[in-house]
């Protein structure tokens, strides 16, 4: 299990990316469009992880609403895990509050799921399964 | 260059531990109170990293104030660096708007140093290197 990345709301992706290299010399890996969650991202590699950056494309999308609710920021923490499913049951069985029952496909064509930020301390929780 | 930690405030640390090991299986490598910045903290290995839960010794200490105005939930990013002189160096003539102009000792006995969230999207951002 590792952190697979760090998601960041930014307003705008092309200042965000600027800011982010001038700071810590980070470089964009990749970058896309995912229009089901209403976003676009830039990744950038730090260690064995990445800072994602991510611009919402419209204003009423999740990434639009948290910046008009509390301005850039950190949005939340994806972990990569091998077995997405066994990781949802064991959340749930735990007591976690699932956004997402079953996984969808995300960034990169990943399996992911979203966890509610009330069972994780606050902290919106993304599952990562690579495919 | 690699993430260090992602701070995580919490209003109890015992709580907070056992929610983090419920939900993902984490468990407590270390702890410590830093007394200077009024924390009691829980490092929680994942990967390369760790997720560093905070506890407030007092109301009004950072992370206390935190609390209150937030709630639970991601506080910082610290960046581990080789040389944080140079780091701090580099970011400032980049423009960024340091809180530690020199590196203090922070957890663990490391050279820590926080940048403004202002410089870096919304996001406040802690140099650490190890000694």
């Amino acid at each position: 299990m590792k952190i697979d990345h760090i998601g960041i709301a930014t307003r705008q992706l092309k200042e965000a990316t600027a800011l982010w290299h001038d700071a810590l010399g980070l470089e964009v890996d990749s970058s896309e469009e995912v229009g089901e969650q209403g976003v676009r991202i830039a990744m950038l590699p730090i260690g064995e992880t990445h800072i994602e950056l991510l611009e919402p494309l419209t204003p009423d999308s999740p990434i639009g609403k948290f910046l008009d609710k509390r301005g850039p920021g950190i949005h939340h923490i994806a972990i990569r895990v091998d077995d997405i499913l066994a990781a949802l049951r064991q959340m749930k069985e735990k007591g976690a509050r699932l956004i997402d029952e079953t996984p969808r496909v995300g960034a990169g064509g990943c399996l992911v799921a979203f966890i509610h930020p009330s069972s994780t301390n606050g902290v919106l929780l993304e599952l990562v399964q690579p495919q």
